[in-house]
């Protein structure tokens, strides 16, 4: 069990990370909502591996919830965080800001990041200023911490991409690299989320990542008719009593719709349904 | 007449400043769109003082330009720009990028960082969109060059006072200061668009802060009626031969409306007016 060094100020972030820069130590950086479950902890494991220091942040960040989102019910375990994390070990600083720490002039009123129209697609779709408000809290963060290497999980692939698409659009000089959902026994992708489902829901999550496996399957048999693939894995998501809001095929690295040309495995399934107060998404990227 | 090194890409400034920050010395940015005058030279010796390198960019930002302004007309003047900064010397590296160096994806689809409500007043209620789109380069200039220090013109003091607040906003670390306004011995303020006026035009341009100051005299006079002040100074705008767009009194700080306890000390007028095909700016800081 190691020790965990725990920051809340901007001015603490920077002199520790000055103090690394000194030593020419590089910085990589995992930024969390928190609730920590296996999945971070394989991103804390890819940082370690990335860079000589490795920084997590645990905030939930209020504008990329919309009005009508879970933001107050989100899962805030500090205590059992911090317990995973000692216990873990990898992580060399953790910062856990206020909300004041982030917009210090508030949220309302703060100046923000926008992204192109991808970011209105997929998740983006029912989630209108979702990614803005991803893009507003990961310029912030990598802007307070200035790390060599962002580490984030292909679990958010739609967010993965965004960041990505931001860094390199705007000319920040870090690295982004992503590590493979971590999935429970079988095949439910680990999320926070899944806390919102009952025993019975539970039992029903795996069809998810299941439909979107199948139909990863179907294009990788040689399947042309995506339309057809898609619908079949809405089907298969209603029957497993889920609300699906979408099945998308897409091409993995720019979630751009995919031209006849494309290969089956330069393509991606995404996926994201509700089941009960869960809203539950996945994809098939390995 | 000194040498000046000049680069056009991310890549070469990135490894020029790599150097710099190796052997401990700091950095000072005097972003423009060139067609140099006294005034940036100005913030060349500014930015002097306050770093031990200073690295200047020349871009005409198409994203801060309104589909009907003068993109295309904005005087473009690059041999004499290097000419004058060879023989004021000052400039460590001159920074000239193409649009798709500062735009990796285009400017139609660019990330764009936006502004609190204040972009929307002032310059911004005639310019919309135009302090976004200077945001939007400023954030990228700054990820490319990474300075200790950023040199701003107080010419341009919505410009000076949204960029303080996007950098504090979005925690960037970077120290912003400024430079006073450089005049014509008529009190005219230097600046690329008195390039459109006519002789005749020229010689009715100083009316414009003349009426300015007049405007701040009255304050620190004390007189309280500021619709009363603002008001004297677009009618002897209108009288001079100006279309008057604004003339507002506003707190220096923050450019918040003034409250009835404001020293006039705290106060600064602001104005635009177009003469001919010129909208010029100015105001009353010192």
């Amino acid at each position: 069990m190691s020790e965990l060094p725990t920051v809340t100020t901007v001015a603490d972030v920077r002199e520790r990370v000055a103090g690394w820069r000194a030593a020419h130590q590089t910085i990589a950086f995992v930024p969390t909502m928190g609730n920590l479950h296996d999945g971070h902890l394989s991103l804390v494991r890819l940082a370690r591996k990335a860079a000589d220091r490795v920084v997590m942040s645990i905030f939930v960040n209020p504008t990329q919830f919309g009005p009508s989102e879970d933001f107050a019910a989100y899962p805030r375990t500090p205590e059992e965080d911090r317990e995973r994390l000692s216990q873990a070990g990898g992580v060399d600083l953790l910062f856990v800001p206020s909300d004041g720490e982030v917009y210090p002039f508030g949220t309302r009123d703060a100046v923000r990041v926008t992204l192109p129209p991808l970011a209105s697609e997929l998740c983006g779709a029912s989630r209108p200023g979702h990614f803005d408000g991803v893009a507003s809290v990961v310029s912030r963060l990598l802007n307070i911490v200035t790390p060599d290497v962002l580490v984030l999980g292909r679990k958010d692939y739609q967010q993965l991409v965004l960041v990505e698409r931001m860094v390199e659009d705007l000319r920040m000089s870090v690295r982004v690299i992503s590590g493979a959902t971590v999935r429970e026994p079988d095949g439910l992708a680990m999320s926070s989320r899944n806390r919102y489902l009952t025993s019975d829901e539970r039992a029903k999550a795996p069809a998810l990542y299941r439909a979107l496996a199948a139909a990863q399957a179907a294009l990788e048999a040689g399947e042309k008719d995506h339309a057809r693939i898609e619908q079949d894995a809405m089907r298969a998501l209603e029957q497993a009593g889920f609300v699906p809001d979408y099945v998308e095929i897409r091409r993995a690295r720019d979630l751009g719709k995919p031209s006849p040309g494309d290969a089956a495995s330069d393509l991606i399934v995404l996926g994201a349904a509700r089941l009960g107060r869960a809203r539950l998404i996945d994809n098939t990227s390995r």
